[in-house]
């Protein structure tokens, strides 16, 4: 397994076997997915001791590498997040299987009728990094949407991945369905990525998950299509006619309730021509709340204790309780702003004003635009579409949030009695 | 223009008025838009002799380079042709526009109202070989899908190409859009789709329309998303339940209707125990139509006289009078043939028995699948949806007939009145 020839024949013999997988999933029952996932849960509960075993290993290599209080904790397994994604694969077994789904069914005047009916896209790769919780996450989100799986868990869960995964096999035995459904790389070898971003043909999509160099790496050197965002550079926008509490409220929601995460805001955009009714009581509850804020001049103007922001600022997703703010020439300057420094990820608008919030949300180019409510509502389960796997910023697909119906693809099936071309 | 570094220059300046343009057509009206494809027809009409002539001038060049009878053809305007290409704008400017469409629309139990709503894809980039009237119908349809599009024409028919964009600039005009919102490359150096391909984060999406050559180059070599289909083998396979009458009509129609389409059937396939029953009339009825027809031992065995097909011809996509048939054991067989040898574009079954069909358009892994019908049916005009700008056989966004409405993404929209998340 040392070789760089060894690796690369892996990789594909591990792409044609999902390939061969891919095509018996797609035929299988929702009962049959649905009690591979139950089994797994069942597996992962029982095999709780063995889990939390393989992830003091894990934790214990951690430390000895010096790895920081945060990642540590990403990295930490306990009865609770066991028991947390046991019940996690039971709710995906709960949602409904897109797959057969008829999406549209039409008749032709010439008689034919067309459906086209949702099939799984085939084999998907996901690449993440330090929580192990991803392990049975992504791979069950792949099993219910039809779709094989091939997973490359970070080295510093090596150990608790493979142990999750274990569970994932189990529940796949139990269920009759092929143990190739889903597979986790055995080799932490870095040129393995390199070999899985090959396999175009084997493997229809990759779905990183993980900090910005991983996704950048990913982007830049895969040659299958990719379904990912890079940044989170989510905005708000507070009007004019904003509503004061509303303003608070979602400015401090939007930053505060947990800054680590892609839907955080990362920049307060302030109509300027109403700057001074709104700044001072926004800043006070962010600042009470313990967060850094960084101005335009025109902020430091009204509240001068604050730091200055620099042009990098605009461009700078924090995911930590700093927030750059800037003053704007009302929603136009707004959504310049968004245009030239957001990320097409979430971005929202507060106001009163119903033609302003229209102008907002018709024009501002994101995956997810939003009037009077918080960027961190940003997610698949908020949303009501059940887990997700991830946000996309890209327009290609899927855009915001992919959970298990934006996992599939479709085909046409055209019904005739007979029928030729004239 | 003549240094890579001048093309280079030329390309990115192109790639960013694009993006600009496509900003102001992502909120133009239908009204606009359609406006704009109006007065591209009647410049169409007006300008018909400067058109003539420069597709005489393109004639005259291709005919000293020694081009053949199907290519000078191809390359060849005439009025008839040239009023097809307006009424072709006119049939655009009619159809629906996807921009803005609601797609679903859900309410959440803490009132946030989600919408789902059509949105352009950006930047369209063409690329496409001699005849020229795709530079008319691919600028129309990424226009009327709110689209800026990027063309580049084959060289063959560079002045033709050049006459026709001219009109639709001044459609463009006439409307008020931006005359960047449809760019021809003005030069035929290769190195310009070179870099075309390469401008990710510019040009959203590749569409390449063209020889198996172009495509295999474009999706190789493209940085962007590409949408096409490289082969076109299609399939017919006729039940041992099949309808005699239907089965050799269905045969006749997807190969013999016109050849050179991508929808054509290249490979017929026959349930082995009903060879004696179907091959005969089929093959005669083909033959009498001048097709040449290869098949295996099985079928040589009913048919002495037919050729020898190779392992080789069930793999290849001949666009001409030549068929290949195969005895396979049933649909089982036939589905593990086109599993094989097949290139997800269309395939089709002949049967009356409703189960066999069932199996058929559940297994077979294409864009098209299709019971008792002619597979020159895979068309985006023949499936009610409009022009077409291609056929894609990716599972990854669009799969089949691309139209309007396959050019377009979506963005969410979240409604509330000042929720934040718990």
């Amino acid at each position: 397994m040392n070789t760089e020839h060894d690796i690369r024949k892996l990789m594909l013999a591990m792409g044609q076997s999902a390939r061969e997988a891919a095509a018996i999933l797609a035929e299988s029952t929702t009962e049959q997915k649905n009690a591979a996932l139950l089994a797994a849960a069942k597996a992962l509960r029982t095999h709780k001791d063995d889990i939390l075993a393989a992830n003091a290993r894990d934790m214990e290599i951690a430390k000895g590498r010096g790895l920081t209080g945060a990642m540590l904790d990403r990295l930490l397994l306990d009865n609770g997040r066991i028991e947390a994604m046991a019940s996690g694969l039971e709710a995906i077994a709960e949602l409904p299987d897109p797959v057969g789904d008829v999406m549209a069914s039409w008749d032709r005047p010439n008689g034919l009728n067309i459906s086209r009916v949702r099939v799984p896209l085939g084999v998907i790769g996901i690449i993440y990094e330090s929580r192990p919780n991803v392990t049975a996450d992504a791979g069950a989100l792949c099993l219910k949407s039809g779709n094989a799986s091939i997973l490359r868990g970070g080295s510093e869960s090596a150990h608790s991945s493979r142990a999750i995964y274990q569970c994932l096999v189990k529940g796949l035995e139990d269920a009759g369905l092929p143990e190739d459904a889903i597979q986790l790389i055995p080799t932490q070898d870095r040129s393995a990525v390199g070999e899985l971003l090959g396999l175009a043909g084997l493997v229809d999509i990759i779905v990183p998950r993980g900090g910005k160099s991983l996704i950048e790496r990913v982007q830049n050197e895969s040659k299958v299509p990719v379904m990912a965002h890079l940044d989170g550079i989510c905005h708000v926008y507070v009007d004019k006619d904003a509503d004061l509490e509303k303003a608070v409220n979602i400015a401090v929601n939007s930053k505060m309730r947990r800054t680590g995460i892609c839907g955080a805001m990362e920049t307060l955009l302030i109509d300027e021509t109403a700057a001074e009714k709104f700044l001072p009581p926004i800043a006070a509850a962010l600042r009470e709340k313990g967060c850094e804020l960084r101005g335009d001049a025109r902020c430091r103007e009204i509240i001068p204790d604050m730091n200055a922001a620099s042009e990098e600022d605009w461009d700078t997703e924090y995911l930590d309780a700093i927030l750059s703010i800037r003053c704007v020439d009302g929603v136009e300057g707004a959504i310049k702003h968004i245009a030239e420094h957001g990320s097409h990820h979430t971005d929202s608008i507060v106001t009163e004003n119903a033609e302003t919030a229209a102008e907002f949300l018709g024009r501002v180019d994101s995956a997810i635009v939003m009037h009077n409510a918080s960027t961190q509502f940003a997610d698949g389960g908020e949303f009501g579409m059940g887990a997700e796997i991830g946000i996309s910023t890209g327009k290609m697909h899927a855009r915001g949030p992919v959970g298990l119906e934006q996992l599939t693809s479709y085909k046409y099936q055209v019904r005739g009695n007979g029928q030729t071309r004239p």
